[in-house]
């Protein structure tokens, strides 16, 4: 039985610096109707990305603004409840562009059914999700490595960083992480394959901590984080080094940002090729990535984690984790169950 | 008539942040004898460069580090006094890489004969040499700018920053450059063809200055000096900007070098290129610069200036001039006549 209400988080006010659950909130509307040729959604599970923050700001971006007091949107998979589409059918799995909500209705433009015979659900919002294919994309279109390389990655135990790392092994690379917490560099070296993981929180001196884990210097470092992080490997980098630019975390709530790394004038000298990319720009190269990851995923050389909240009303609070790193991988809400 | 005595300038220490005079010493020597095969040659002009700085340094970097107590060395142009080389003559004009002395001793190998029916022989230290290259090399294959597109250029009155502005002209740009003082943002403006100049000293807020002085955006950045402008450039980016790092000048003589800039995080959602690159790994591209430089030299279309500071005994004072942006256009030292 669907229900009467659908529930949806919209944006309440612009945060000036970190944002807060007050930024968000909950409202209910009138469960949608299927009109002719359209399907009912009922979402399962949403994500939440960094790169939402930049579009809590009115001001142009690569992905426009979340407007006030209208719901926001994202990457969510679901279910089709109903359907009066020709080729979608009532029970098909599909993701979408629109999360923060527990039902919408779609023409199926957008839409694109999901097999979970290739893998389970939330691995599509991950692992074989955005995620997973612009980490792919970063590390092999701009970072380039090859094997006996140095690859750093930073964030090193979020949804990016975790499968650039594994990747980065596949293609054999020495692979370093940095994370935030004793916990996931265990995992990163533990579960993950890495070389060696450093705590950006608790290492002291970076820069020597890298040395120490680099011995022969950096060749690709995938950015995550920004801010301390990157000076540090300014310092190690080796001749020709590659620096896909994906995020930079530690800058997004900074306003002023705050003074960047002293070090980038070693990019001179050392020819290194510094690069920021956005993956919608890329996604005629989605079905290259899918291939080459599903068939790492299906041999069991990558491995993929979520971390999952419960539950609409908690979905500003999993964003807002993001910028405390309280997830490992994937940071998903679920918004329902998956059958049913 | 060959004087007796060759006077030389050595490394004799190495400085801790901006270097000074007593960095250098003047030496005399013997007058060396060109043995069987070898040529004596009389410099005439040799350059002094920015990245000389490097070369103080007893660290690694691209170019190796001078030696103390040793003559410094780099670019010169001069004449054969001398030969018993099979095809170098007497009267020969040639550059070399033996800077910073009155006479050498060569075998021929290294030195490059000079045509002074295509420019003067400053020239072939200036425009139609490294400065002129580098700029041509980092322009077109890095920035790629493309006709109506703006360029700025930082450094814009020096060696190579005068030259890319001329280029970024000829290849339909609007084209912007920064430097620090009037006579010279007069002289970019009124003799070299620069759609705007700035300041850096005066300006007071460069970002705001920029923003009136591009207003489309920035789609190139020809990076010579780093620090402020460079901060100020990236928040002017559009997307897909492409930023060739020719130099950092201003961060030469910082150690710890100063906090970087604030807005690296803008090359991110503008998927903006930043790559540094040596010249010295393109020297194959030579010929294709010296016809297309050569061409636009021979039509008038390219100008260059040369700061000629007389006497090896004050090379030590017009590098040092370098940092304190006492050159229009390219520094040169000028040893003996050009003729005799």
């Amino acid at each position: 039985m669907t229900p009467t209400v659908n529930r949806q988080i919209v944006l309440a006010s612009r945060p000036p610096a970190m944002p807060t659950a007050d930024n968000f909130r909950l409202e209910e509307r009138p469960m949608p109707e299927p009109g002719p040729g359209e399907v009912l959604v009922r979402n399962i599970y949403m994500s939440v990305d960094p790169y939402m923050r930049s579009r809590m700001r009115d001001r142009k971006s690569y992905a426009p603004p979340w407007k006030l007091d209208e719901p926001c949107d994202g990457r969510a998979v679901g279910r089709i409840v109903r359907s009066n589409h020709p080729t979608l059918a009532a029970g098909d799995y599909v993701s979408s562009m629109l999360g923060w909500r527990e039902f919408f209705v779609s023409s199926g433009q957008g839409l694109s059914r999901l097999d979970l015979s290739v893998a389970p659900l939330p691995a599509y919002l991950g692992v074989l999700g955005i995620p997973g294919f612009t980490g792919w994309y970063g590390l092999t279109e701009i970072g380039r490595p090859k094997a006996g390389e140095t690859l750093v990655v930073s964030g090193a135990a979020g949804a990016t960083g975790s499968l650039v790392g594994q990747m980065g092994k596949i293609l054999g690379c020495r692979v370093v992480g940095t994370a935030g917490t004793e916990d996931k560099c265990a995992h990163l070296t533990r579960d993950l394959g890495f070389d060696a993981a450093i705590n950006y929180r608790t290492a002291g001196d970076l820069y020597e901590a890298l040395r120490r884990a680099c011995p022969d210097g950096v060749d690709v470092y995938f950015e995550n984080v920004g801010g301390a992080v990157l000076d540090a490997v300014l310092r190690c980098l080796n001749p020709f080094a590659r620096i896909p630019l994906c995020g930079m975390i530690s800058q997004y709530n900074q306003d002023p940002p705050e003074p960047g790394p002293r070090y980038l004038f070693q990019m001179v000298g050392n020819r290194v090729r510094m690069q920021g990319f956005i993956i919608s720009d890329h996604y005629d190269r989605y079905p290259d990535f899918l291939r080459e990851a599903g068939a790492w995923l299906k041999a069991g050389r990558l491995k993929h984690q979520e971390t999952i909240v419960e539950g609409l009303e908690n979905a500003p609070r999993a964003f807002l984790g993001l910028f405390k790193g309280e997830n490992l991988g994937k940071m998903l809400v679920k918004l329902g169950p998956e059958d049913g």
